[in-house]
């Protein structure tokens, strides 16, 4: 249970940490600017980043079983964190690339990987993941209505979804669709994954979906999809026929260490702006750094800060030790912790901002927003509450 | 302490009903839709419901003096709160304009009443009240830096104002502004309000502030507005010299009440949609109504609403029998318990709507920024706090 | 919804305020030393204290249909809670002797009434009520497994009860006993209540049960208590066989009503305490009264207590205008908001007054440990508020 | 910063996990017994345990720079936790005598440590560390109002001393005793500590202390303790005049390790408990292991304590690597979070249990009382909040 960062995180965290402060925090308030008139794509300032970050060797650290470990990458996700518009689209290590990466390198063909993995590693293409259906609660993936059957040589695929992330960008090529070969197969054997190229017909990007009034434009959005009659290619499915339920799985544990740790950084940059803002500001006679009640905000962001990233980093060293199964726990654990503490953490900073920290001029309301819907994000925090109740109630039976 | 309907409430709140259910609800849908294109004004649906309004006498009930007590009127506020983006301003009872009109109404002259109050009474024109500065804590009112210094028959002013509702519909065509004419005097004695008309030299409506993620077009917005050496007549003062602290307060305490209602609304609605959700759907092998955690919720959100009215109807009824003074703490104790308790109410209604929940396909979300903003509005909770503490305490001294 | 006091409640609470200003506050310390030495019985003082509340007309002020009604009473329990030990039992307004009284007054046959309402209402005798077993979760009253069963002219009684309050003071004269007459019938009508004189063969009153480190001595203690085919003559039933649920519920509004004033109470006494301590002591330079924090935890405490009350009356009024089933939500409400606000106002009192607060040298502790066990008597807070939800579910099926 | 279990960690977890099997637990009955007619004096059955501890090399522990670093020791605390009345003390592990051994090896002399230290690290006596005061808010070492005068040969100590824990067993030789030896020094040169023998004329063990009605009298209860004009030779001051403050900021680090752990340990047991009640009991038709709400707290009590575990493991590795300066954050930020959140499950596991829980029958009760005083001892949370709040700000000033 050794956390500490090894050499190799060392010089990355000092190469990313010179990139953000070089590149990436300067280039926020033009990203914004350009944002409001980039449509669904990246604001143009992107490529320039993705060059410079690829020249520095800041560029698909997430990749497992290439370069770095789930604990040496974790730390580097925590400083994206800080800019999450920008540092991890920039670093290609951005979702849902980074699952639908994983998924092809660990499970696609030769040619899965060559059309579609290829362009992604080299962020030429986007991609997108289509779980989420507008008609079920689909964190019961029993519950997934989307079919595909075969029919010959190909796939049919009919069906709704929505919130899928970045499919409103033009530049998004390709979807990997999770729906049901096999409604009559064993509940986790219903299911399949199969790539879905965006410009196949009967496939519909209908329109994005906002969250808390964020349409996330610069990221593609979350778009409503519609597939009818879409017609692939057998040679699309990745895995197997009913493996799809397994293959989701796998890109759980590190998309969730990804996730929290950039929440993580979220927090850490939250309470740099708390601090400065109460140290800056004087009501009542007095700066409101000094007010009590400010303090205990303050003290309890540290403390759950610290609590939580020794939590995640914890589950990153057992998935690179005992991997995903032996993680289960943890791997639940920081998905139930982190979101509500930041999304608390995120709050108080709001707060402490007043009127502006609702606004467009501070980044807390939108960060707000993202922890918030990390909240329901892969299935809401509830659900996966009661599964880990289950296997904590089992150690007693 | 009686806060039983009477006879007036009674045949109000049926009129009002049957207005919500023959006109308002039905009408959401295109709302949303025309807002969509209605840029900073109303959608035109609106003036419909305002002359439908109009006809049923569902007209300007919020103002006091003339018709309905705040006990008589809350109830009514309750019930427009459940379409808050329509049937307030379809009745002429949409803040910011009813404290404008209560203002004048109060304070106001002959010839400001004439020329400001009269359109406004008549749905003509709408209003916006200038307070909030961007560079200053302005829940401290003696932090307010916009200067207004008499010079001739006129007064100058200058200072730069944000979240000034309403301001970016061009119909909004007076700002009553709050400044100081006085900074030397004693602390409440320094601030004076004033009438500024829209097309006043020097006043620019620079831009919108967002709440979230949303810029509340529909309603004009939140500006933020300049003042460059604006000129206007001595006569546009409102009340004398030094009196702003004391009108800004005079409005405050029904102001609550409208907010605290309609935010019980809100919290009604919410409710409903999360049973309604809860029935509708099913996760893992039984409906979502049968989770013992979102039957806790349920619970929960209808204690604390059953709470929170009978508070709101004690300080409106209070406020009709002795007044603002002798209803202080109760008008502090509604604004620190109504928007937390809405807000968690919201919450757990968009928890179980699950990713729609945050979305535009219900208004939970949109709902709930409102009730977050007001955890702020008319000064952070934490303000009212620690004055009802100080009263407290003086109990014991 | 009139809440007002009425010229009678304001009268009885002269009356009331003058008892404890005089005779109740001022005999808290010799209550205190006598409570040390006097066993399982009430202390010394506490007859005095009788025959002065007697002398003064306030006895048995709770009886509903013979005084005054419940919205009348219920300021009168506030006024008690606020020294909970000694009020209630001096003006023979303490539970379980009230709700005993109630049910003999309502369901009991002179004979009943002339044994045991007489001797209970003249403060003679104390007695009890054994529902609780320590075997099952009796919250779920199908799960009551003591059975009541017909022999001849007797019924014979097997079971095993503990938590009975009073039950331990050799004064308790008297046992309710609720069991199941016929495990076969309805689940609501299975079971019945019955008259166990405290002598009667069989019965054992075993040990007292604590409640946090407190054994509640001065009260009777919650004994444990072994029924071993005791037997009582049949005209010992209370109302019909099969009518025990239904007698049950009739006790519960007025006995919530009543422990939910006398909360109130003691709520009012913590803020009063938490107030003059923090004004007396100084830490870090400042009184803590000039704590942020301090004056939070005041603030939220004031705003809770004055929710709760109107929430609480309310429900009283219903009580009295239509009835127990009509007031059954509020009836629950009241039973999930209240212990749990003011265990979190005591917890808070108790935190100011440091390490005193835990002690036996201020009544914070034990007040604390009374609000938390009334967070499961009656049932705990989950199985009400699932009640509760599944009413609320039902408007929207 | 690597927790890992070492050898040595893992051999001594083994020898006490089978020492907790085979006596521990098994002598919980005997030791509750024995507590009830024990007085204020430690069961005899723990002197079986201590020979048995010592036996297998169980014993002083926690020592450092003898045997086992923070981080070795920390896990065995935990252990101990899960039954902190008896192991501690089995082990002479237990507080105060840890931290006052600590601070004789430390600071001590060699006469003082042959005369105190050898017997407690023996086992022979107990000891007592005299710190709080009933008439000042002590958590402020400038409030302490104790007076140590030197006088010829002599000191002499007056004051009034409460919440001694330990102080009222008969086998309690010495106190450790803060006081003010020069009021006009700067603030953290005001006090010094000072050996005090029991039996020196002029100090009175007055009065056990109970916390939340428990006296703790099988570990010697919290006392209140008078010094009037007591004598004792000037070789008695512990370490230099003016160096009290240090010397009690330097036991601070490990104690708080030590309590933290052992919280850790109940929160443990208390998950243990709550699952096997939650499997055993039934209500409302199916187990209680089944109701989502208890399923919700379990999770929260899995994911609670996973973070604070190793919040305080690597605050040990801090002290170990660091010192007490360098983990200044964690020390306090453990203390901020580890009593508040096992409260939150001890309240969770009791709620589980019903009206048992709050007994004797269960540890839970007494084990919440434990947690709950920990909120205020060595300072309340607030105090430490604020003072790491204040380092927090200073990163940013």
């Amino acid at each position: 249970m050794d956390f500490a960062f090894d050499a190799t995180t060392h010089e990355h965290r000092e190469k990313l940490e010179a990139f953000m402060e070089e590149h990436v925090y300067p280039a926020e308030p033009l990203f914004e600017e350009q944002a409001r008139d980039s449509g669904w794509s990246a604001p143009p300032i992107i490529e320039e980043l993705k060059a410079e970050a690829r020249r520095r060797g800041l560029w698909n650290l997430f990749l497992p079983g290439e370069g770095l470990t789930n604990l040496q990458y974790a730390p580097l996700a925590e400083i994206m964190g800080r800019s999450p518009a920008i540092a991890p689209v920039a670093t290609n290590c951005a979702a849902p690339d980074t699952g639908n990466m994983e998924v092809l390198h660990q499970f696609g063909t030769d040619d899965q990987r060559k059309r579609w993995l290829e362009p992604l590693l080299n962020g030429e293409i986007r991609s997108a993941f289509a779980m989420t259906e507008p008609d079920v609660a689909s964190s019961d993936a029993t519950n997934i209505a989307t079919s595909i059957v075969r029919d010959g040589d190909e796939y049919v695929i009919n069906g709704r979804k929505w919130f899928i992330t970045g499919a409103m960008n033009p530049n998004c090529a390709v979807f990997i669709v999770m729906g049901k070969t096999d409604p009559e197969a064993p509940k986790h054997r219903q299911q399949s994954q199969i790539l879905v190229p965006r410009d196949t017909p009967g496939l519909t990007v209908k329109r994005g979906m906002s969250v808390f009034g964020y349409t996330d434009n610069d990221h593609g959005g979350h778009a409503e999809v519609i597939f009818e009659d879409v017609r692939v290619p057998a040679a699309n499915l990745i895995g197997e026929e009913g493996g799809g339920f397994a293959i989701a799985q796998a890109r759980l544990g590190p998309g969730r260490i990804h996730h929290c740790m950039r929440l993580i950084g979220m927090a850490e940059r939250a309470i740099e702006m708390m601090c400065r803002r109460a140290l800056a500001r004087t009501a009542f006679g007095k700066p409101v750094a000094q007010q009590g009640v400010v303090q205990d905000w303050i003290a309890e962001s540290r403390v759950k800060v610290e609590q939580l990233r020794l939590l995640v980093l914890k589950t990153a060293w057992l998935m690179d030790t005992v991997g995903n199964q032996g993680a289960h726990t943890e791997i639940q654990a920081i998905k139930i912790a982190t979101p509500i503490a930041v999304e608390w953490i995120l709050d108080k900073a709001v707060q402490v901002h007043g009127a502006g920290g609702v606004s467009q001029d501070f980044p807390l309301a939108a960060l707000w927003a993202g922890a918030r819907s990390l909240r329901f994000a892969d299935g809401p925090d509830e659900v996966h509450k009661r599964s880990l109740a289950y296997r904590e109630l089992k150690k007693h039976t």
